[in-house]
């Protein structure tokens, strides 16, 4: 048996997820279905976290485990040549048996990108976030920043739907930088919550805009309180950069 | 009777290009349509060219007669609000009645953007030109490009399907710059023959190659020999920048 390391990227427009559903066209889905093809198992496919629909990745990472013999070196190329050219496999891998994507992971960046304008940018539509009726001013949203940076409860930071228990998570920065146009949002934590990085953003953008107070912020941290916060921003601006193991 | 002037941006991903066909979407077909909607009139836009199948404009230019009365400052707005995300309308002006986007051009830029690296990037590729089998050395690109700046007959760089009878031109200028695995190669020029941009960068790339020598390309300039020239590179690297008047 071995155990093979990917790392993946894609463009999540396409995309229902990561993770396979009942309908819909899934990243985990298309892999699993080549590397059937290929090997001729039914390969479970182990990722460092799912991505939802919409967004993408850029260092998404999966492991599985497979009796095949193809040499690591053919993996990538193998795969690749029969995945739709919306899924890239950078590298393969063989790692020890007992690592997992999943577990073993000891932080991630995620990066977010805003688009800031009043005429949209087509070429954006997919991959970025149109802000069209404020003008993004970075000096406020770094004030806002502060006060989620360090370790914190981010319960207030999570959508419903999750059945995560311990909602403590360290942040090691969020680094707000700007090109003409184009805000870009990056964050390295331990962990995210479901939905944690798009309500950072919604909130960063909704303090911008004065709809909420650096109060409020501080409150939600201290309450767990979703309502105080700002808007979920939507996938298509969110990218999974990298994973740390 | 008044003539309206638009600034127009597109992804070309998804349109058999500029010009009305019998078949498939194209750029002009979505907007005299959505024209028609607007002002109950079969409305002529005339661009200030063509663009191919998946090429792309950051700014074409088309203007129209009509009889319309709606405000010029609602025409963008109407018209983004009916068209699909890929096409943008940046802006619309009201010019001379004796104004015409094709004729009264002076000049056009065009840019052409190469992703240079041996794994593909899902997030360009329908944005830019992958050369996966070499490595580009821009030095080479300069070394080639300055045999074409200046005005000579370019009728070796051009596509056959093309009635066009004077193919004297000048290049004001080739522009080729790089960051990271992305290279761009931007072009001025008085006018531009059919494929004339995709022909010079096939060209460009071949001779960084070695298939081509730069006396093959100078032998084509006085011979008109297209056989001496490089290939033509895809159309989805391909962006009409500006066109001044």
């Amino acid at each position: 048996m071995r155990n093979i390391l990917l790392e993946i990227q894609y463009d999540g427009t396409e995309f229902n997820g990561w993770q396979v559903q009942p309908k819909g066209r899934t990243v985990e889905g298309e892999i699993t279905k080549v590397l059937k093809k290929l090997t001729n198992e039914d390969i479970k496919l182990i990722a460092s976290g799912r991505t939802d629909s919409k967004v993408h990745a850029k260092g998404q990472v999966a492991n599985f485990k497979t009796s095949s013999n193809i040499p690591i070196d053919r993996f990538s190329l193998a795969l690749n040549s029969n995945l739709s050219d919306d899924i890239i496999i950078k590298s393969a891998k063989e790692v020890s048996l007992d690592f997992n994507s999943r577990y073993d992971a000891v932080n991630k960046i995620y990066s977010y990108y805003i688009y800031n304008d009043k005429i949209p940018n087509c070429f954006l539509r997919n991959y970025a976030y149109l802000v069209k009726d404020t003008k993004i001013d970075i000096t406020k949203l770094n004030e806002a920043k502060k006060i989620l940076e360090g370790e914190h409860d981010f319960r207030a930071f999570m959508s419903s739907g999750s059945s995560v228990e311990n909602t403590v998570r360290k942040i090691y920065y969020i680094d707000i930088s700007k090109d003409n146009d184009i805000i870009k949002v990056e964050i390295k934590g331990n962990g995210f919550l479901y939905n944690m990085v798009r309500i950072i953003v919604g909130t960063l953008i909704d303090y911008n805009k004065g709809k909420i107070s650096l109060e409020e912020i501080k409150e939600a941290i201290k309450t767990g309180n979703r309502s105080l916060l700002g808007h979920t921003a939507p996938g298509n601006g969110l990218y999974l950069y990298k994973v740390n193991y």
